[in-house]
This record gives structure tokens, sequence and C-alpha cells, in this order.
């Protein structure tokens, strides 16, 4: 087990040096922490995916479990479903461990994107509307 | 001098790995070489800037420059004035390099977005329309 109060302080104060009311630096979004609405700490952003076309983030992947890198599996979101919270210090989904843990997830050396129905079964894993 | 050649086909074979038809990895992102249309390699991705609320990336933050680190500055240019070319694995811009060299830039320890004025003087420096 490990006390994620500390991470998630830090990962607060991170996420603010770059921020203004608007924007907000890709590298402070990638390792802020993720909670869900119990408070429970569920993972962290790994990394997110743009869409080259318009422009717009669509999925957040978060990474949780494995141990140094090994293992570690990754779990996209799609990205309407966090929301940042300044006193959490990180992003809050309405999405419970157990929704997370059966949803769609990749291993580190595997690229799930190249099947053009991934990302509906993403969206639809977590009651979200798919469009593309 | 640095032979900028074999980290080019570097990126563009990691650009490659995350990527479908539309959506690409953060992660891959950063670190992509940028190119002006004569060809020239005018620095690399270091991050990029997304607007929390539209959820679309605003800036591609680009850094040249610096020896390890030391010196290195960021460079931001609107995220509409990089277009991303497979071949050349990388993206391509319409700006010289001494627009870019002459264009609004920051230290690693300087947060200019604090300055709401910021983005409009980017976007004004490289002659492109503003709106937020």
């Amino acid at each position: 087990m490990i006390d994620d109060t500390s991470t998630s302080r830090v990962a607060a104060q991170d996420a603010d040096t770059d921020e203004t009311r608007r924007l907000i630096s890709s590298s402070k979004v990638e390792g802020t922490n993720v909670y869900n609405l119990e408070g429970e700490h569920v993972g962290s952003v790994n990394s997110f995916m743009v869409d080259k076309h318009s422009g717009k983030v669509s999925y957040a992947v978060m990474s949780f479990g494995g141990f140094l890198g090994i293992g570690e599996r990754y779990h996209p979101l799609p990205w309407g479903a966090l929301k940042y919270d300044t006193n959490a210090g990180g992003y809050i989904v309405n999405i419970t461990r157990e929704q997370l843990e059966g949803g769609p997830s990749f291993a580190r050396d595997e690229d799930p994107w190249t099947d053009p129905e991934y990302g509906r079964r993403v969206h639809s894993h977590y009651g979200l509307p798919y469009s593309m």
C-alpha cells in the first residue's frame, strides 16, 4: 500500500503552476491524480489522446496497478467524464472502481486505437454518447 | 552542432505507434520535431496547452536552443499553425527561423500564461486571428 496523500498534494501544486483560468499544460495533466465521487484515489492520468482533425482532447489514458511499470494497464476514459477539482488537486470521475477495473484497458505494448470501434466501446462502457 | 537526422527518424516512428487516422497520444506529440517550409529543423514540441473549457489544444510549446536544459527557452505557437507531415515525421510550420527567434518566449521558471493578454500576443506575432 502506498500513501497517496503526499502525491496528490504535489500534483495539486504542479497543476496550478502552468494554469491560468482556461489553459493547462499537457505536462501537468500527465501524472495528475484521479478520484471517484467517494474520494477514493482510482489512478492517475498517464497521457491523453488528441483528435488531430478537431484539435480536441478525446480521451484521458489512466494508469493504475503494476509495479515499476510491470503489469501496468492503461484505461482510457472519455475526456468529458473528468472534471478538475482544485480542492482535490486532481480530476473527479463519477465512476466506481469496479466500473474502471472492468472497463476497456490495454498493456504498454498494445495499441488498441488502430481498431476504429475501440473509442465506441470505451464510451459505451461508461454510458456516454459516442460521436466522432 | 547536432545532427538531427536520426532524432527525426525516431520521432517519426514513435509518432506512428500511437496514432490512428484521427487520434494521437500526448506522449507522442511531445518530442516531435518541427520543420519550416524550407525543411529546416526549427525545434521540437516540448508540451502543449489545453483549453480546459473547450477541451481543445490551443498552443504547442516548442523548445529550441539550450544545452542540457540550461538556457532553454519555450516558444508557444498557435496550434493551428502546425500541420503534421507523415513523410517528414514531424510538424510543418509556415514560419521562418527569424520569426520564431523574435517571437514570444519564456524560460523554464517563468509562467507567462497568468497574463491574460499573452495568448493574444502570441497569435498577433504569427499573424493569426485570436479568439478565446
